[in-house]
């Protein structure tokens, strides 16, 4: 490979900037497979371990991916959105510009397991109102939420159009149920069969789990979920100050 | 299964709380194998099928875990750090009343790739310092930190004792590099070979991936860490509010 500009930079990193450059400009368009091995030796003219070594650097940036059996492929953009208020999942998809829509799966009234029963400050075993969904991003399966509201205005809800009425508009425009706050728990997780079907990747692949639960007035909860994000397609982003000083501190 | 106190719960549901139970007693304690299912079938008197469901409920509640070709086991709780400031490992763990400690893996300069430059404020190549540890939670390996500061400032660091001196207390203690704030960006990942041994992990196990950079003052880039946690064994929590509203607002 020939040196750019005078620049000293390893050839990896050379190779590395030269196909980012195309994966950014669209030129290797995403969900397109990456040209081989053998035909990026050739090109750059540089060894089959500096084009091993500037794959790997790409997958870890996530800008292509490994596809089993198949090779490799240059990675979609994820979606990142800010966990930094209390949003829903159409808020989110407006924001980034993306057009949300929802599937249902299922809606049906269930007794409180344990954990639901907790969450939402229940008797366990009192029915309440279950409702599943996949949330898509321009057409793509992003999330598959499992929702869980008191009976009595989660028998309202269901009544509702929920492929075209996101829940939290319905409880706060509708049901005069205002939001206030909601706790969140996230966790890196991989697809079980039910998901995996909901979101059609694969039983293993990576899951983005947050549960999710929301509060109206007086610390009300009204709302529990727990979202499975496609963890390959999806990022979250916030901002934290650091506290007042504590000794010792460490990272 | 005889009902307890006149409780019309489903059989499942009391299965459930009976095992929750002993599992928050300790009278099944974290990392033990699970009764078989024959056994429970026989001690509770209900379906294989009752067995089944609990079973699978209690896995979603993260309470028992399957080891394949080894059996169900009662999972170690998780580690839950609040994510609501920025802090670093030790000072979560201290907080989460855990011992912190760490192995340090390599240490060395090396060119800033694009994503390193980036976040650093660098040009691309630019010499960094790259640090690579294993922090460990109680003796378990809980994350894999790939850290990298600009030069001047790691150089010093480099040389100090970095298993028993966090980088965070080192840049606000003794290098006189106040952490203001940072920038988080967190998705679900699968462990690659490094990372899957630096944890003692299988491969394509789950992986909370945090991206933080840190700022000290005049908004100044100073340190940036890839933190990848045992998805296994790590949630975050964090309590957001909900903003002015919107409309159309969604969920």
């Amino acid at each position: 490979m020939s040196d750019h500009s005078g620049s000293r930079l390893p050839l990896y990193v050379q190779v590395e900037d030269a196909l980012t450059a195309r994966i950014a400009s669209g030129a290797l368009p995403a969900g397109c497979q990456l040209p081989s091995e053998e035909s990026l030796v050739d090109e750059f003219n540089v060894s089959r371990t500096t084009i091993r070594t500037t794959i790997q650097n790409l997958i870890r940036l996530g800008l292509v991916e490994i596809r089993r059996g198949k090779g490799t492929f240059v990675a979609r953009p994820k979606i990142i959105p800010e966990l930094t208020e209390l949003t829903g999942f159409v808020e989110d998809m407006q924001v980034l510009g993306r057009h949300a829509t929802a599937r249902v799966l299922a809606k049906k009234v269930v007794p409180a397991s344990a954990s639901v029963a907790r969450q939402l400050a229940l008797p366990c075993g009192t029915p309440v109102v279950q409702i599943h969904r996949v949330r898509l991003a321009d057409g793509v399966p992003l999330s598959f939420d499992e929702t869980y509201l008191p009976e009595a205005l989660g028998r309202k809800v269901m009544a509702d159009d929920l492929e075209s009425e996101p829940i939290f508009s319905l409880l706060e425009q509708k049901y005069s149920t205002p939001l206030v706050e909601a706790e969140y728990q996230m966790e890196a997780s991989i697809a079980d069969p039910d998901v995996a079907t909901a979101l059609a990747v694969s039983v293993g692949s990576p899951i983005f789990l947050i549960e999710r639960t929301s509060y109206s007035t007086n610390h009300q909860p009204v709302d529990y979920e727990k979202l499975h994000y496609r963890g390959d397609y999806i990022r979250f982003k916030t901002r934290l100050a650091r506290g007042a000083p504590k000794r010792p501190t460490g990272a």
